[in-house]
């Protein structure tokens, strides 16, 4: 048998499986593609990328070895930072608009086979930091609406080099999944004044069954209606819509939730391939207002991360409805996670 | 460079690269995953399965050999059918249904080896006939909004078993992404009192570039903001909201398509895995009618075919944002496939 459920954010339904449930044992973890030899994000070859925007250095000169974390602009960029304008049009019932953005690539250690989960807080930390640095200075490019930092790791998740590395994508539209969960919590406040994130985590908190981990300012969790095995989101629990406005007293527990997130997946699974993906508000400033979007944001909004381990593949009944089958309750992944002993 | 392209249907963005395109050499055909030795679906193994609900047969008995195309249900279901009614309830924020639903199998052929792109029009004619069948009996049960009818082809495609086969899950909800389809295309039809697929098919046909073939009754195209490299929908010339109402002189024109669009993927890429989803509308009569949505719906929805191949993996970007990346221009990826000889 199985569940229907609802996520009040996306608006969607997913099918849950209640009997016939997976656990842990019953995934397969795809192998990692073997290293081709060259790396251009070590330490000792920054010269073989483009020069570097942002960088965690003890003193050492730009793009030189000494690094912690690096950052510079994505050599194969999905939309190119050209300084043009932004240009609007219409072919009859289509609409375009040219291809400006930013892609950067935030490589998130010096050395090629430190692997994300094997990351201490200390280093996360910086991470964090960087995250929060690259966002802030993102936001006040007035052409973009929306910037996405994401993460893929590993054979299936669209990972095409091996070394850990973040990238941001900086660009004019906000894409639609995140414009309707926009809408969603807006109208949410407006009709309640009062956040529907913050109404969740009050929900969830109060349950716990769905709860992974916590710390003073962040919780774990895994969605009510996840559409993959062990998804989970981290959300602060005070109210905040923009992750750029990151306080400096909330780096260490936002390094210590990625840590027990990632660390305990790690766990269960050894070196799994996932997506990490940042849900911060769309840009703010003159380019929400000229997008018209501005209004009560920092009220609608709450800033969170999803974490999706990808375990299995996608089927033509999900691609084709936008339906997702999981066949692992959230309460029981939720267990199995909560259970892990880092 | 790149293009932001906006699908006017399902109202989303998608990135369009226009230098460094790819073309069809440039992809790598996933390798079929070998077969496990016994078959369930074969013919001469009907006592394997569920009992058939439906075959097309010359005269033989159910559940015996002899038959072309064979339908039973899914003897491990996405959703079961336990004639019980359908309950819905909240938990707080969330939402619930339980887990009632159809799931049924298509066995395409008798023969395990002979491929979909190996079915000849006669056959497909045979198939047609039988997705018609099996959509009109379901739009019957009051109980189900939604009735999905999909193809999983191929290692990458979500396929578990190689034997050619369709799917189709009847269930109590619209997808989300069906729901706004719907949306979008009746808000056109309130404000214009034409159809938003009519529209486009008129575009399409007058510009002609992204045609991939038609004949008097279907054309096949590359949709304009297409997600996936070679992405085609197949629509029926004339306005019709309703696959289970499909005309009888429809019927060959309709296998005729089906042979042309997937024959000319297949001379491209061989046996690629590909997935091939029906967007039909939601289920009418009483069920309609309880869930509010009849109204215009004749006027509002037109039936199509949607052809996605598998020939990349998608990004933790595409996951949080819905925002996908094409790296074939669509004009190009129908000029492909419209120069190919079948």
């Amino acid at each position: 048998m199985a569940e229907f459920r609802h996520d009040p954010v996306h608006r969607r339904w997913v099918i849950v499986t209640v009997d016939r449930t997976r656990g842990p044992e019953d995934f397969q973890v795809p192998e990692r593609v073997p290293d081709e030899g060259f790396c251009p994000f070590c330490e000792g070859q920054e010269s073989k990328t483009p020069p570097e925007i942002y960088a965690v250095r003890d003193g050492s000169n730009p793009d030189r070895p000494g690094w912690k974390v690096r950052v510079f602009p994505n050599k194969y960029p999905a939309l190119s930072d050209t300084h043009e304008k932004i240009q609007r049009g219409a072919h009859g019932l289509y609409d375009w608009i040219n291809g400006v953005g930013c892609h950067e690539i935030i490589v998130e250690h010096p050395h090629h086979h430190v692997l994300f989960h094997q990351l201490k807080p200390d280093h996360l930390e910086l991470l964090v930091q960087t995250y929060r640095a690259r966002l802030a200075a993102l936001m006040e490019d007035a052409r973009f609406r929306y910037i996405m930092l994401f993460k893929n790791h590993g054979p299936t998740s669209g990972a095409s080099v091996n070394h850990q590395h973040t990238q941001i994508l900086a660009m004019p539209v906000i894409p639609r999944i995140a414009a309707m969960a926009l809408a969603t919590a807006r109208e949410h406040f407006h009709q309640k004044e009062r956040c529907l994130f913050c109404d969740l985590l009050d929900q969830e908190l109060a349950d716990g069954r769905r709860v992974v981990t916590e710390n003073e300012h962040f919780a774990c969790l895994v969605p009510y209606a996840s559409r993959f095995p062990f998804e989970m989101a981290i959300l602060p629990k005070q109210h905040n819509h923009d992750f750029s406005g990151l306080e400096d007293n909330l780096i260490r527990p936002a390094a210590e939730i990625i840590y027990q997130a990632i660390g305990r997946l790690a766990k269960l699974f050894g070196d799994l391939p996932f997506n990490l993906t940042l849900h911060t508000a769309p840009s703010t400033g003159q380019s929400a207002k000229r997008a018209g979007y501005w209004g009560t944001l920092k009220h609608d909004w709450h800033w969170h991360i999803g974490i999706i381990p990808r375990l299995g593949t996608t089927h033509g009944f999900e691609w084709g409805t936008g339906l997702f089958i999981n066949p692992t309750p959230p309460e029981n992944a939720a267990g199995f996670l909560r259970e892990v002993q880092l």
